[in-house]
């Protein structure tokens, strides 16, 4: 495999659900939702990514996340939609960022680089031009992660190898959802465009 | 306003709810969604853009969307997110594609240049960076269609001025939600880079 950067093959994402702020800056696991699966199961698919995980620590939330991705990797929803079932393939769930680090490594021989994505500005981010060149090293695996809530806590920002620079449109305005945000950050890291 | 392209105060979207083809190419009509409101607005409103306009025949549905709007323009929600309520005011609900077009025509005194959107590749269709081009001429404005469901039927297709060329990854898997696609397009057009 000669040119991971344009496969998406050796890049995966994490959607966590905790730790990640609430509204009042409380640390809080956060529920998982059936679109968050569904939109960007869809994306990193579109996007030829390694994996997609969902994590969340709480045990009725990974059987929630399990249930949703066998209904249409085998259940009725297999044959009702394929596509579906294409972008569930990807999906793993875990209960800690750790877990879905340790499946990479084990896959891909060494520690996954951890890129951690927010809203707000910090210093020393890379942009998603800069990553786009990095992700052409193959042998070397990235996870994105991306936060459910109001963002990631400072203490998973701590453990960032990189920190990619927030979205940003024409004015201050970057209130995304984080469906929305994962998908653009795949394209512009991984979209193809004539 | 002399620098359109860069605030997106040329540009509005639609969400169109008919005619689109169901999974079986039927033209059907579909429901409204809380997420697709909140989800493109959301982006629209990161992105500069003019309005955004939900788009079905249905009245029951319309008051659906109104009353989403209403609740965080107005309701409990507006004090609870003011983020949220910056975003659904860009939203109008109307009956028709046409509304919509007569809506800009009055705003811009001059007909919209109307874009259509889709998974599927077609001849002359626009690239990215060149539709990115031609939003910098600020006096003309331009209406973004994406449909739900199974896509914009050809009719649709054949009112376009331009069909703008669809999003790809690596592969040619590109089965994005609604959601996805439009917050992709809205960064392909107006996004900021470093």
């Amino acid at each position: 495999m000669t040119d991971g950067a344009q496969t998406g093959a050796n890049v995966s994402i994490a959607l966590l659900h905790y730790p990640v702020y609430d509204k009042n800056r409380q640390v809080v696991a956060t529920a998982v939702t059936n679109l968050d699966i569904h939109d960007i199961a869809r994306a990193a698919k579109t996007f030829g990514l390694f994996r997609y995980y969902v994590v969340t620590p709480v045990a009725e939330q990974r059987e929630l996340a399990e249930r949703i991705g066998r209904h249409w990797r085998e259940g009725w929803g297999a044959t009702y939609n394929p596509k579906r079932r294409a972008a569930l393939e990807l999906m793993r769930v875990l209960p800690t960022l750790d877990d879905a680090l340790a499946d990479l490594e084990e896959e891909f021989g060494r520690p996954a680089k951890l890129v951690v994505t927010g809203a707000q500005g910090r210093p020393n981010s890379i942009s998603s031009a800069e990553l786009a060149q990095q992700l052409k090293e193959p042998a070397q695996s990235y996870l994105l992660l991306f936060g459910t809530g109001w963002g990631l806590t400072e203490e998973v920002f701590a453990r960032a190898d990189l920190v990619l620079e927030p979205i940003r449109g024409p004015g201050d305005y970057n209130h995304l959802s984080v469906r929305s945000a994962a998908a653009i950050i795949l394209d512009r890291l991984l979209g193809v465009r004539r």
